[in-house]
């Protein structure tokens, strides 16, 4: 049976870090990648075989870019899904489907889904616009999101009290009941258009305090074995209940009760698996290519514990970024350092990740702090 | 300490294979790459940031894409050795420095610096043509060797008895005394600018019996630990007495007697490296991109035993490549296709690698030869 991978273009709308980690993937593949994104420097810019400077989510530019390309798949939620709609129906692969695109992209349909499909997530209230936010003081504390256009922390924000609530986000959105977590969790799973189902094992999440994003991450995750095997169960539960193509990050929080809620799930790599490039025997970036050009999905399995770190800008830097510490990082044995292609700083960007490796668990917290505190990017 | 490694330009000279997976390991640093090559296709062509289509032994070719690097290496032997030369002293940081690349070169400069420095090698005779090979009946039998310009197996024939005297080359070479071996090994080992000394595990090499290629690679090489060390003393030793910055490949005969021998040396990611992809903790691509660089060097330790694979054209076939038994290879748990972005296929060309992990030892040979028999390129 032949399997002709290196002749298939797959166009990725988006052009970031976590396309840039894909096309390092599919250089084993040969297989073409054309990117389309607005940033003249996006970090794939120089290493895909086509770039197309351009709006994301216009719905031209978006078809015009996935007519020159066979398969179709994205590195960010926020896209012109009826442009995807229309080239899935002439006949071009587009994982995730465009649909499945367009529920995930509005946090109202999302949850709602959730809902519908009896998907365990914490109760919400959807709000159209401030006041009916204002009209919700004994619903908090609660989290307030916004129904679409939210990333990387932005669009979601909590209010604890009544005196919080001028805050609220006056478009469509929703009020999350604050769930009191013991820790949050992802699993990542994946999906081919063949049937094949595989999950990753699933990771423990530390957020920044004020930049609500992954500072750190640890796998395993450090719960016990019947939470890990609830937490897969559930994240697989919602990729076939969306019955969707691709890679899916399902974030999770683990109560106080022991009771595992979807939080969010993402439709592309997430920050929650960049670990697994060292740590397990198929990358996240790797799955997600499999999944969308119909190869075999790879096994799962972690070698290695391990943390990430993510690299942030520094606070008070903006401009070209230097990197101070990485000759220190990178004498440790079991250090991976990931760049990202982005020539300028700005406080807390996503300016690269680093992660670890030790058989010894125990070390792992305590070098990651280390490697964190020592690597600053400045500009 | 700052260090501006994305700030520096890396020139290879050389854009096929090694090449294309020092790239997918530079982008995770943000390193600029710039290729020159005289194949217009070149397996690294479309994911450097500057392709320079030309001859890498012409002078002015290699002086001018030079001038527009910081740092300067190769990933192939024959190249333009004064051009090199000049550029360093322009201050160019070149590595391997231009004049350990001639020596080695030359097969006849590489034995005779075995000789001078005492490190253990075969006998051999340097001979100047055919005649002066014909003289030498007494020696067989011999391995016959062309001084200069053999890769991959050529300029190497194995003359065993007077008869086959005629099939000498007739140019600059060498006979060395035939020796009956147990096995081949191989043991890479990598220095910085600034004293880093590394060696990495050695691996148990089988050859294809006509095509004389690396065809099956076996990590750990199974032999003693007395051997293993004397092994990696050996290699360490020859690239400490070259006092040569980069990564340097050692093939080595180990003797019945149980005694090592250098048989060829390479200044440049080697076949006998490409599992250290996914088996070790830094692959042999990474660890050429630090040496060159000046970062520190990385851990070498085997993280998990591997055997690899060479994917060779299938001999009868000329022409578009296609790949047959992808799908079932990459089912398996623990295999790693890479492919080289190479469009033509020819009889024997190297035209990817399967690497197999597996904690198993035993489990490797049969794996290998499975994974050997699935995978089939045609045209």
């Amino acid at each position: 049976m032949q399997e002709n991978y290196q002749q298939k273009t797959l166009g990725i709308l988006g052009g970031g870090q976590l396309g840039r980690m894909v096309i390092q993937s599919a250089i084993s593949y040969n297989i073409d990648i054309h990117i389309l994104d607005p940033d003249a420097n996006a970090p794939c810019k120089s290493i895909c075989q086509a770039f197309t400077q351009g709006s994301l989510t216009d719905f031209e530019t978006v078809y015009n870019f996935g007519k020159n390309c066979d398969v179709l798949t994205i590195e960010i939620e926020n896209v012109n899904t009826e442009a995807l709609e229309k080239l899935a129906q002439e006949g071009k692969e587009v994982y995730p489907q465009p649909h499945i695109i367009k529920l995930i992209q509005d946090k109202r349909t999302q949850k709602a889904f959730y809902k519908e499909q009896g998907i365990p997530t914490a109760d919400f209230i959807l709000t159209e616009n401030k006041e009916e936010v204002f009209a919700q003081k004994d619903f908090l504390p609660a989290v307030n999101k916004l129904g679409k256009e939210g990333y990387d922390g932005r669009g979601v924000q909590l209010l604890r009290t009544e005196d919080e609530l001028e805050k609220a986000f006056d478009a469509p959105g929703l009020l999350e009941k604050l769930i009191d977590f013991d820790q949050e969790i992802a699993v990542i799973v994946s999906k081919n258009n063949k049937g094949d189902l595989k999950a990753f094992p699933a990771v423990a999440c530390a957020f920044h305090p004020t930049a609500n994003l992954v500072e750190f991450l640890f796998a395993p995750a450090g719960i016990s074995e019947s939470l890990e095997k609830r937490a897969q169960e559930i994240a697989l539960e919602v990729i076939q209940k969306l019955d969707m193509v691709g890679i899916l990050a399902v974030e999770m929080f683990v109560t106080k009760q022991g009771e595992i809620l979807v939080n969010e799930i993402a439709p592309r790599p997430h920050n929650s698996g960049h670990h697994t490039i060292e740590a397990n025997i198929t990358s996240q970036f790797e799955q997600h290519l499999r999944s969308v050009m119909g190869m075999p999905l790879g096994d799962c399995s972690l070698r290695t514990p391990a943390a990430m770190v993510n690299l942030l800008g520094e606070d008070g830097f903006n401009g070209d970024a230097y990197v101070e510490g990485l000759d220190e990082a990178m004498k440790e044995k079991g250090v991976y350092i990931h760049m990202y292609g982005k020539k300028i700083t700005k406080p807390f960007r996503k300016m690269g990740h680093a992660t670890i490796l030790d058989e010894n668990v125990d070390r792992l917290k305590e070098r990651a702090l280390r490697i964190k505190s020592l690597i600053k990017i400045k500009a």
